[in-house]
């Protein structure tokens, strides 16, 4: 029988999962080609606007399946309701009879997104972390922080807004948490001294250029989902010594990459797969000076691995 | 906030809704152009074997959009399990919030299918009928003949299967309910002095033919529903005088009229779609003598239709 799972039961069991080894899996299982991940299902409301994707699959020899609805209404917060929301179900992959419903109103997917995050920051960041820097002040400028955090050892953030009310917001909610949090509205600034540089926006042009970035730094670019976001400049994109994505092929559609193939500045050849660096460490960071961008798109394995790890910790 | 809506919710309010014309309008506006609906997605259990199909959409200007996840497991029953399993989910289409969790254990999926044959028989049944012949003794042998009884006026059954015991637990159930039944294990003899024929079986080869079938007889093929299925020999589907599908597109492709089209019996231009007969009486039946047939294979619309009227019932 099938279980039906709020918000408040996921957040209540959320802080005693280990969901990094549990994405990391699906990350290793997706570049294996053991995840059977068909097209995003997609349905525009273009008057409105907004949209909802729907991503699906399961990981082969798993005893599940996972189908996620997310949904994007940016005119929402005008009436008082969130701008994302969604669901996921958890079925069977033996049966197809339904194991539990996740009402989490999208914010799985919030984690999911972060926990891809630390998992890149665990093995690609250099050895000595003492700045991190965060462009945007959404709500993966706060998650990604905190999830990363912890996995290089600093609590020092600047964060670089473009709104001075949300940057403050920020920063005075970030410091209730422990961190030390200093602003400014100048990207290069923000990333001149940081060794983990994290993007959160949904810009479309670039925010960073080559010069901006030193010897040593991780960018960690997760804004980017869509074809129309570019947050890294082609000639970055091109220039650093390491090019990972979570997916190459959705990369190459959808994220910093898609441009920097466009501007002929790197090919998918010389893209690496994030699950295979979890692999084989050698195909990531091999040494402190390396520069090094990780492209986060969000793939449907991650949905399947922190729907289940949820699922199964409420049963 | 949403509501979660169980097996039992749906079945309290299903006797008081009115689904016919809700499945009718939902038939007009596929017809007409005014429905969004992507194509199916499937993931694919080989091994077990199993499947789950995805149909989602909405129909343009309503107020949701529904997503339904069936699946289909043929070796459940072995251990105590249905074969067959699903979800609704009815989001709002002007903020995509979660409005319902239909947790109908694919019921639904059952209704709006035998409700798409009474649809059939309000529109194509010749003017009196006297004797409704059903192939296969399944749920929607069952479904098929109490939602087409009403419309025509006729409780008079026989029924057509291959096992004996199947057939008698199929004829005991449906007198219970008041409905006179006889039983064959013949097809041609089913027929033979039949107004209206409902097949419901998973049959990969036809069981009828031409010359089984006499004048003014509406047949309601609703078996097929994959490209290895087929109920009608294509000789038949291409000798009678009006062919009905529920989606040309998808009759073509995994429905009677895939096979009629592949021996050169008929072509997708001399198909009409439901919706149009129900807009243009005058496309549908126009003699009582003309045979019929209406090729079901199930569209997304009509899961919209009863999606969104369970879930507006039970708010």
């Amino acid at each position: 029988m099938y279980t039906v799972i709020t918000l408040d039961d996921i957040l209540r069991v959320l802080p005693s999962l280990d969901l990094l080894p549990a994405i990391e899996a699906a990350f290793v299982a997706y570049a294996e080609g053991r995840a059977v991940v068909p097209p995003i299902g997609e349905l525009l409301f273009p008057a409105v606007p907004g949209d909802a994707h729907i991503k699906y699959g399961y990981i082969d020899g798993d005893d599940v399946f996972v189908i996620k609805v997310a949904t994007g209404f940016p005119g929402n917060p005008a009436s008082g309701l969130p701008s994302f929301s969604g669901v996921m179900l958890v079925f069977r992959a033996d049966t197809g009879m339904l194991e539990s419903v996740l009402l989490d109103e999208g914010h799985l997917t919030n984690v999911r997104t972060a926990v891809a995050g630390a998992v890149c920051a665990k093995h690609l960041a250099p050895p000595r972390v003492e700045r991190i820097a965060v462009l945007g002040t959404g709500v993966q400028a706060r998650l990604q922080v905190e999830a990363i955090a912890p996995i290089v050892g600093c609590r020092t953030v600047v964060v670089c807004g473009r709104r001075r009310t949300a940057i403050d917001a920020y920063a005075a909610e970030m410091m209730a948490k422990g961190f030390s949090v200093s602003t400014t509205r100048d990207a290069a600034e923000a990333v001149r001294d940081a060794q983990i540089v994290v993007t959160t926006t949904a810009s479309g042009v670039p925010l960073l250029d080559t010069d901006d970035i030193v010897a040593g730094t991780l960018i960690i670019a997760m804004g980017s989902d869509t074809a129309h976001k570019q947050e890294l400049s082609s000639a970055l994109v091109g220039a650093v010594d390491v090019y990972v994505a979570d997916s190459i092929e959705q990369c190459a559609t959808r994220g910093e990459l898609r441009h920097a193939i466009a501007a002929g500045m790197r090919t998918p050849n010389s893209a690496v797969a994030l699950g295979d660096v979890i692999r084989e460490p050698a195909r990531g960071r091999r040494d402190a000076r390396q520069r090094i961008i990780a492209d986060l798109t969000g793939v449907a394995v991650q949905d399947i691995a922190i729907a289940k790890a949820v699922s199964r910790a409420v049963q």
